[in-house]
C-alpha cells in the first residue's frame, strides 16, 4: 500500500549528470528557488511559502501569462535532508484536513521526490501518489510527465546559481 | 491554521494524577494495550496494526457485541516519544489519499494526543480536527466526549498493568 502503484500513480525519473542533489534539495526547499522554477515557463510563480517540518506550509500561487493566479495549500510529510521530500494537499498545514483541495484543478494528491546520487550528478525520482484511477488519469491527461520534466529542466538550467 | 480552533475541533483534556506520561504513551502505541482501551465497552478491538513512525499503518477494528466489525484505517504523521502523537484516517498507509474514509462513520479527521508531565502524574489532551463545521458537529453527535472519556478511563484502568 505505501509503493509505488502503476494504476494509481505517476512518476517521472530523470538523471542530472552534473547536479548534485545538494543542488536539487535546496531549489526543492528554498522559496528564491522555487519562484524561478516550480512553474513551466511562461506561467510564473507569484508566491511561495516553506516551512520545512512536518505538518508545515508548503503554498506557492501560479501565474498565468494573463496574470490570472492558481493558489496551491498543503503541508509537508516527510524530510530527509538532500534524499526525501513528502507533501500532499489532502491536508492544510498542521495536519488538518482539507475542505477543498486548493491546487489549480482540484486534484488531491501526495508528492514524493526522492533524490539519490549517481556518479558526479543526481538521479531524480518524483511520484504523484492518487486515491483513485479517474484522478491519476487527470493528472496525466493535465501533463504530469510534459508538466513536471519541463519544470525539472528549469531547475537544472537554474543549478549553476544555487549555492 | 495549525492551532485548535474551537469551530472545527473537539478537544478532551484529562488529568491523571498517578499515571506517568511513559505509561500514556506505551498504552497508546503498543497493540496488545491498545486492544484493552480503544474502544468503550462492551465493544471490542477485534485487530490493531501500528507501524510507529511517519507514514506507517494505524489500524483498529472495532466490533459490536452483536459481532459486527468496524474498520479504521488510517497513518501516523508525527511521533514525539511520551508526548506527542498524531494520526488521519485522510491518508492511508504510505501517505496515499484515501478514496473513502474507512471509520465506522466515514468521518475525516486528524487526531492529536499530547501528553505532559503533570505531578506526579499527566495531564492528556486529545484533539480532533476536522476539515468544516459539519464534520466537527456530526463527530460530537456521535460522542465524541463521551466515548474518548470512557476509553481514557479505560486506559487508566489498565496503567498499573503496563510496563
Amino acid at each position: 500500500m505505501d509503493k509505488f502503484n502503476p494504476e494509481l500513480d505517476l512518476r517521472l525519473e530523470r538523471v542530472a549528470e552534473n547536479v548534485k542533489p545538494e543542488t536539487i534539495w535546496k531549489a526543492w526547499t528554498r522559496p528564491e528557488h522555487l519562484k524561478r522554477w516550480f512553474v513551466p515557463e511562461p506561467w510564473t510563480i507569484a508566491d511561495v511559502e516553506v516551512d520545512l517540518r512536518p505538518g508545515g506550509i508548503f503554498r506557492t500561487v501560479m501565474q498565468s501569462p494573463e496574470g490570472e493566479q492558481f493558489p496551491n495549500l498543503g503541508c509537508f510529510l516527510e524530510i530527509v535532508e538532500n534524499k526525501k521530500l513528502v507533501w500532499t494537499d489532502v491536508l492544510l498545514p498542521g495536519f488538518r484536513p482539507a475542505a477543498t483541495v486548493e491546487s489549480g484543478a482540484d486534484l488531491p494528491f501526495t508528492a514524493i521526490v526522492l533524490i539519490e546520487a549517481h556518479g558526479k550528478g543526481s538521479k531524480y525520482t518524483a511520484i504523484a501518489m492518487h486515491k483513485n484511477v479517474e484522478d491519476r488519469k487527470r493528472h496525466d491527461e493535465m501533463g504530469f510527465q510534459e508538466g513536471w520534466g519541463k519544470c525539472f529542466d528549469q531547475l537544472i538550467a537554474l543549478a549553476p546559481e544555487i549555492r
